[in-house]
């Protein structure tokens, strides 16, 4: 569905301003122009970019980590994922992402596409990766504050734990809709 | 899978810091002991709940809204969604939103459970209703900020979207899944 119009539900940017700058969050509050050409004013996070990888093994398991979640306030089942550092591609950040967490490399990849997590109020977006051709090559290696279980699981688990609702990620619901409607698995 | 024994990735409590309050968003700043007894800080955006919502047409649509999301500067198609009001349950705000923003009324309801769309950054839950046996009682009663557009579409209209990329919402994405995963559709 191209766009070759201007989108008339257009929000029109008039000033911006950095109102709270956190160790991990920054929050900017943008004055914009409304379709109806009132003023309003529009609170969100702005974020690097993320990307999250289904690691497919070779016997058809999916890698998942169980991983605590603070704000949330329990740990989950979960794809691998992380942000995308400075100056980094998702590609890249996918490959290093993988190894640090898993310690497994791929030698096949393919983009799935981007997704967006939280479009109410966080300018990020998520590169989803299928990475296939899995060979363990170390101990993940992770940073100081950073604690997490690898769950290998097959696809019959993973849709169990769905129905359960042990599995209520977003971004890995998203992730493994995309994989099946791109016929993967 | 239960866990019924003391989960040992839990980051626990020591204190709590309200270090940002918009007129959105707010932002808290833990300190937490990390499962090697160190001590960190977790930054995260404290949120009310929302509620998302599956409207299936009888004639086998789904119906989409398509609305401007600032923090991403762009138009997406997506689900009905927002926020639970104070004192409301998921169910209430459910049927008011889907009211709100469409006109609809509907006749049966299902809960599909809570999925989680930023664990990394903030503890908002979203839960998932299919409605069915849908009438048009009103027009759209938005707030005096909000704009949208409805748009009914086919599942293969919406299945051709995704594999676009015209459709990358996640709750959106993760509820089509927990609905194709419960067989509704």
């Amino acid at each position: 569905m191209p766009e070759s119009f201007p989108d008339p539900l257009r929000e029109t940017r008039l000033a911006t301003e950095t109102v709270f700058r956190g160790r991990l969050l920054e929050v900017r509050r943008d004055t914009v122009r409304l379709p109806n050409a009132q003023t309003a004013s529009r609170e969100y996070i702005v974020h690097p970019g993320a990307v999250a990888i289904l690691p497919l093994l070779d016997n058809g398991d999916l890698l998942f980590e169980r991983q605590f979640r603070y704000p949330v306030g329990k740990s989950f089942l979960e794809l691998p994922a992380g942000k995308i550092d400075p100056g980094e591609t998702g590609a890249a950040a996918a490959v290093r992402e993988l190894r640090e967490e898993t310690g497994y490399i791929a030698h096949d990849w393919q983009s799935l596409g981007p997704i967006h997590p939280c479009i109410g109020y966080s300018s990020e977006h998520i590169e989803i990766f299928v990475a296939r051709q899995l060979t363990r090559v170390s101990a993940p290696t992770l940073d100081a504050e950073e604690f997490l279980e690898l769950r290998p699981l097959s696809l019959a688990t993973i849709h169990a734990a769905i129905l359960n609702g042990d599995i209520t990620d977003a971004k890995t619901l998203a992730a493994l809709y995309l994989a099946q409607l791109h016929q993967l698995f």
